[in-house]
């Protein structure tokens, strides 16, 4: 494969700021995380929380995923209407939400997660209210503090869950979102530590007679420690598909970048900067510093919430297009209206964001 | 009026998390901007950045402001098509911008700022492409380095734009976003040495036959002091509507906070903190902290991208709504569909956001 900077200098992207996708390594991406779980026998649940484009997800499908992890009720819904036939919730459901994913559930698979019995009520009686089914899975908390019941409440909730209608007991779900960021040796360790648990928690819920018809977890940090537990039958890596540079940083994941910010130079007054238009409502500041990838050995510094700083100019001038790789991708996409994806060639096809919603 | 909390506790957004504004102080907080720049015989061009919102902007413009300030081409296009009828983008405009512009001034008022010639000459052709004319303004650079020509650069820039053809001379605009968050002592001094500068340029300006027919700028923090200067002819506030807790806590601004965001409970397991359903992609962390209202007491601690901690629980148990005020309004809501707008009674009228684009 050419080097990014050689494919990037030829795309010329129709706005700016632009989301800009290489199609070849997202491809790469996708076939190499899916081949991975084809080759334990683990299903792939991609997770849409980071793409929010059912373009994106339905490629995945094609591939081989059974289905989408999602983290709103608004994403589901668009999902669905996207053309994704099976999605999962992996957020406890705020109490609006519950008949809208019921009614969701007469046009497609919808899941969710759920960790008080108060919960399993209002799904059951939305469910019974549409008569439609949902698939409820057991959110068990791995130790974040999050959402989620501790592994000893996990039976209790099962057992709820099985007596309530409209209600199909899935399985369980355990995201282990504090796992995903650590560097190897200690993600290695501390994943080890949690699989042990929850091993012995899917074989308690068998001793009780609740076996789980679905282990569901894990995440792009953790992939190949999860497919290799041999305890998750199902995993909801999302980054995987375009990385970014937090994920890039830990050095041990077999994926490449895929995802791009085009920015315009739109003031170039200074020697020491130039100022283009990407600030804090292009390019999300949760997570580490976005990168420049183009002018190459330079640095981006926000300038407010439409502009942002290239410094040194590395021969940047007004009007040329600069190239970022976003610190954090979900929170960034969830800022765009597209993803712009290119051909090798620099040809661009657009993919509207259709899941961009804030509830 | 009643306490804040009082009438929120009143409110059930039919969805979280939700952008909500309390309309009676929304509507003071406009009257009372409007007011105080009439009584200085000043134009007010409210910035639409703040609140991407037509129906917000036709409220602004039906109590007397001249048009809409808006900062992308984006926002300049969803503003025209949503009723506004004079658009200023008030920051540079990237190359591809410029056609996109010139069709849109066939449809209403539309005025640009510039800061070199090059920009010029591309807003001229665009113009005369489309058989248009945009107001030119220019940009003039009060010591901030994002974006502006040097006061001593615009008498130059003033007079290429006088000579091009598909252009209105329209005047100088100089925007202090340096100075809109200072203490009080601080930002006063400040802007009395820039007001200095400004007004000698516009002396140099008419002495060159180059007379601004508008001098604009100015924002929410130093609006007092912009219409007591004498030298703006329109200022360009936008928080001032529904401010936030970084203008709120300079402690000297004359608008009250009309803008909240309900979250729900989603789940409540722990004595230390329960979890609600906004994180970075409802509440923007640029600025200072988000503001707990209800529970009273509480804080909001960020856990991932949609969910977030409020501690001590307060009260407040799975299902509850829980309320806050945003840290910095700007880029909180452009992470959003649509405000709720509440009457005291608590009924609540949906705005859409619609010039929420990332382009």
């Amino acid at each position: 494969m050419q080097p990014h900077s050689d494919v990037l200098a030829r795309i010329k992207p129709p706005i700016t700021p632009a989301l800009v996708i290489r199609r070849a390594t997202l491809m790469a991406n996708l076939a190499a995380m899916q081949a991975a779980c084809d080759a334990q026998g683990v299903r792939l649940r991609a997770h849409g929380k980071m793409h929010k484009c059912s373009t994106l997800g339905r490629l995945q499908i094609a591939g081989g995923a059974v289905g989408l992890c999602c983290q709103t009720v608004g994403e589901a819904e668009a999902f669905v209407h996207g053309g994704i036939n099976d999605v999962l919730v992996t957020a406890p459901v705020p109490p609006w939400g519950w008949l809208r994913l019921a009614a969701l559930a007469r046009l497609a698979r919808v899941g969710a997660v759920i960790d008080s019995a108060v919960q399993a009520h209002h799904a059951s009686m939305a469910a019974l209210a549409a008569g439609a089914v949902l698939d409820a899975y057991v959110d068990v908390d791995p130790g974040m503090g999050r959402a989620g019941v501790p592994p000893e409440g996990a039976g209790a909730l099962a057992q709820v869950i099985t007596g309530l209608r409209g209600l199909r007991y899935a399985g369980v779900q355990a995201y282990c979102g504090h796992h995903q960021h650590l560097l190897p040796a200690e993600r290695a360790a501390k994943h080890a530590a949690w699989t042990q648990r929850l091993r012995a928690l899917v074989g308690e819920l068998r001793d009780a007679g609740l076996a789980p018809p679905q282990v569901t977890g894990g995440g792009t940090g953790t992939a190949a420690l999860d497919l290799a537990a041999g305890v998750y039958s199902e995993i909801q890596p999302g980054s995987y598909a375009v990385m970014d540079v937090e994920y890039g940083d830990l050095g041990d994941l077999p994926f490449a970048p895929a995802l791009f910010l085009a920015a315009s130079v739109v003031s170039a007054r200074h020697a020491s900067h130039v100022t283009c238009d990407a600030g804090h409502k292009a390019l999300h500041p949760n997570g580490p510093a976005q990168r420049v990838v183009l002018p190459a050995a330079s640095q981006y510094r926000p300038m407010g919430d439409e502009h942002g700083a290239i410094l040194p100019p590395g021969g940047a001038g007004e009007g040329d297009l600069v190239w970022l790789q976003p610190g954090h991708v979900d929170p960034t996409v969830a800022l765009h209206d597209a993803f712009f994806v290119a051909d090798e060639d620099g040809a661009l096809e657009r993919w509207p964001i259709d899941a961009r919603r804030s509830s």
